[in-house]
């Protein structure tokens, strides 16, 4: 992985920030053949978008999607032809007056004073290419990776909000993507505990964190590299580049730091069609950093949004002393949006080592 | 990062099988001038040597490092030329009969299965590539990236094995490597308790997990690099690469996750130097990707050994069910050597980035 | 390097197709603090541009850069933040109603069918993303190239077309701009015999070859990495990538193989200043593959343009025998507008390289 | 391409200095399964091997490789596990008294003074890591690379020394391993031409310069990928990364820029087996970057030995004027042994492009 580039054969490099003229990405390495439409990417982005609910930053952004090259029209289809993808969303509600404050500020929990030590310049609009607005090109590449591995489908949900949790007895994939269920969770029972949470913490001029769980299916065995390109790794680094991730597990994660090796084997038994079934899944799919045919799962923590209403102690450029309030208009729970974000990452890394594994080992 | 290959300018390349000859690493990148001696090698990998209590693997390997090339003697040191550095530690104490029922058996929980799906081969004696002697190397490699940054100090310690976690109101560093500590563990109070808990796991015939804290001081500020070469996200895939590895924190991690945006943002005051105070530290360090000059703070969960005595349930190559029993010589508690190999990552991830900001910025 | 990806630190992607709406670049890892104006970008553009004289194609193409993210203006100028520059070019004048027969033809020596026996697909039109209106992107990186090593200017002259050769003895880099010479030729005396020798070619329906030369002056010594990092590798990698080339030489190339040691050896005297000065140039700059602080020099072979008027014989997508006549418009002489092409190839290699020792090295 | 390191899915990085203890490389990434013998890889070394007749350095180097990782023994034979494959020589015939004066003088022509202004140090034993006994690890990997490609046979002959060439009518490539050609050329005529010119060069303590000639044949169509990384690309930068090499070619390479667009197409017609057959080859195999199924065929100009018993003038670490003779022991054409080295190179780029030709598209 590179500074803005990421993946090997499938490879997204993105670019933009979130008060110039638009952000986008290019997908080197996308597999000729690929049918998709327009549509296809356009709905993943409108799960990420922005201004869909109260629970959500209110930016107005239509994010729509232009795809300018690396495809042929093929009826109502767009086919890939193995050239790179470039994808382009303009940036049009930016409200960069918002934003006069905190030029000469540094934002508690921001990357305002670390990009400023690091590059000596920043570009305070909106948090320049550290806002979140840039994950909405993880997205689009995102929607192409999903197509590349054939009979994967990877899905996310939000499972805990603050202190609150999902009731996994009531988990639901059918209910993730739900018109009244704004939160992504998978569980019915949760939406107005959520909401009412969500309302307070809102009203309080504050935020919360949030955990989002990724799960893979479909995904074949042997995919992963020893040792330093484990698929784990990769979903790992993957989802802990996304904004404000400060933790990320696979399968029982760090509940398997507290049981027995009797407890966290996963046993197998021979089934009819000669493959091995495998008794439970807390490796997450992954042993030696290779798929094994499981379902890959994967969790991770987001941070609560450090754009709040309250005043926080911090200093500005001159080395003053001062009180931030982020005005602006921010998520108060910036896991929600995370979910698609999460799926997108685990899409490409699993992508990514679907054509590694075939490069090196001729296997599909 | 490659198959067996990571980081970018401080680039290390490790090879090698747990009973074959030997293995080693390749450091490619490291810069010129670089002083160091064969023993400053040596102290690291003893640290991580087997054979050391009762609560390792009993496999008596000398881990004796050869340095083959990139070096000069000046007078009793060794001194970089900034061409690469090939380290060798030979295989010593193989037992390979002891492994005879595996060539045929897919151990629960190893990567058995799925290294002979990927590869329709597998090398079985010991685990092969996928045995924890890996680690060696990259313990080797750490040694030398630890002189990379001035200034740098990466200290590592174990906070929990299975249902035990260490107080943190006794954590003493110096304590951490005292000779009647063979856990790693920063709080003496916790030594007879762990003792006590892992000799009853080891006659059970089983094994437990473990939780390691790593923290780098030193590390200026400005490291990283966005947005998919974030510092936290390369100190994550490396530690997501150590085996055994299913989940990793920066700072406060999933606890991030439970909390909200006051109580997580990290204030920060002027002081007479100029550079802000940060107030707390749940950041872990790093804020947008890139190290802020506080202490990097990462965490990571070890899994129990999947290598135990009490039966499991799996299949062999023919498809047929089997009960597995892995005899060899095996940790109870494989988290307690992943100690300094967690440090080694670290060191590593920001060797790579102070030389990678140094190549952008010309700052150093 | 990858598909669609060079360099290590100074990164560029190239994105587009001859006729799909627009083509464009990715340059990460750009310094930050770097000052330019989009006037600068454009006149190497211009440079490149086609339809300037009847001796290029005439297709009309205005190739206004616009500049979309990783810059902040700062008065009249741009400043890069460090972040990734993209830049993006609309295409305007396609006619694709001209490949309409193409489209089923593989026109010898084109891509045409080594890309459709790759990809069992191939956009036709105008050759697609193996057209070179690709090339617009790279000068537009390398326009940003050449502000990143102090110092540095990197010029390039044809200095044969065909039979013809320029007279070194009139050697005069001011004349290689001049308004009224058409062919980058750094020989006032050779315009009229390039033009009457590439007039008659032209009408014959015909092209011809070139050979460019580069020169980089003002590179400090030290810059280029053993032993698969090579400044020269590097360099020969990047000509090498331009459309219709077929050869490279450092220094005095393919001479060097016909003289003997003594003739070969560039001698070296001490200086006032402490450097010693080299008494000849057979080198091109670069020993062992590392500056010396000397003028790099590199010069590359072009093609004759595959697309004439002269009929061919090829085959179709059904296999059958087909003649093949290319309209469009094309340049008879591809290798003129390859040098402002050489240039930024060059450009990148050395600022890519020049951030690359920085890093290792910490020298500047 | 990074330091020490050459290739995306077969990855070599290499490692030694001249007069260390030992020097090797290591392949990753190589595919599993590949059945090769001990003797297969030292049968190539042999090849390159110094001391075999009067015409090369009279140093007596075993070359003996030792496998050390990747391979399990199968038979007689070994095969390929999938991970890292590690090789080591050892350096036994070191005369590093040879070189004492050398130290602290730069010699003209070597990469003495470029080190030291690098790095500010140099291992000056041999010309440490820039000597050319790292192409020993080369040739190990290229013998590898070999099998990577079913049916792909790589060969080079010496096409010309100094002022003398061979005669093609005479091209003969069972005669270039014949025990009475030390020269690799494939014209019998040649060699009591070569022999006369050499001595005559070595006994006026001279050298000389050669080209080299690589024809890859049985390379499928279909393998390289736009735009920079095509196959003529990576074999150029392979090909240009051998010591002493200035300049490469690819089909007609230079003699491209002298002729028309009628004359240099390589035309096409249909054939029995659908396949289009080319009426000459004029582009090397090799169209858009990407290999059309013809022989693939490269040229490199490899300059004169530096190390010459002529005095040369140059300078000393102080900065004062000194007369430079290089005594040690010397190939006076070290252009006869890079045959072995220019068929190791472009085979490992070839086997390179297969997996990642293999991964993007899923063909083979």
């Amino acid at each position: 992985m590179s500074h803005n580039t990421f993946g090997h054969l499938f490879r997204v490099t993105t670019w933009g920030e979130s008060h110039g003229p638009a952000l986008g990405c290019v997908v080197d390495g996308c597999p000729p053949g690929i049918r998709f439409t327009r549509a296809d990417i356009q709905r993943e982005l409108d799960r990420r978008r922005p201004g869909q609910s109260r629970f959500v930053t209110q930016r107005r952004e239509p994010d729509e999607v232009k795809i300018l090259s690396g495809v042929l029209e093929d009826g109502d289809a767009l086919v890939t032809t193995g050239t790179p993808v470039s994808m382009l969303i303009e940036n049009v509600d930016q409200r960069s007056k918002d934003y006069g404050e905190i030029a000469n500020q540094y934002r508690p929990g921001h990357a305002d004073f670390a990009y400023e030590v690091k590059y000596g310049v920043r570009d305070h609009r909106g948090g320049g290419r550290s806002s979140a607005r840039e994950t909405a090109a993880r997205v689009a590449a995102g929607a192409l990776a999903r197509r590349v591995v054939p009979g994967m489908v990877v899905r996310g949900a939000l499972v805990a909000m603050g202190e609150k949790q999902v009731d996994r007895a009531n988990w639901n994939w059918n209910f993730v993507g739900d018109e009244n269920n704004p939160f992504f969770t998978p569980d019915p029972a949760s939406v107005s505990v959520f909401a009412d949470y969500l309302d307070s913490i809102r009203k309080a001029g504050s935020s919360v964190g949030a955990v989002i769980e990724i799960v893979a299916e479909g995904v074949p065995a042997g995919l992963g590299a020893p040792i330093y390109a484990k698929l784990d790794q990769d979903i790992a680094s993957g989802l802990m580049s996304i904004n404000a991730v400060k933790g990320v597990e696979i399968g029982n994660g760090f509940e398997a730091a507290r049981i027995t090796g009797e407890q966290n084997a996963d046993e197998m038994r021979a089934s009819n069609d000669g493959k091995p079934v495998f008794l439970s899944n807390n490796a997450g799919g992954i042993l030696g950093g290779i798929s094994t045919g499981q379902d890959i799962v994967a969790r991770f923590a987001v941070k609560p949004t450090s754009s709040i209403l309250t005043p926080r102690r911090s200093v500005d450029r001159t080395g003053a002393d001062v009180d931030v309030v982020t005005k602006g208009r921010h998520d108060p729970c910036v896991g929600i949006r995370a979910v698609p974000i999460g799926e997108a990452m685990v899409a490409c890394a699993i992508a990514d080592h679907y054509l590694r594994h075939r490069g090196q080992t001729g296997r599909q």
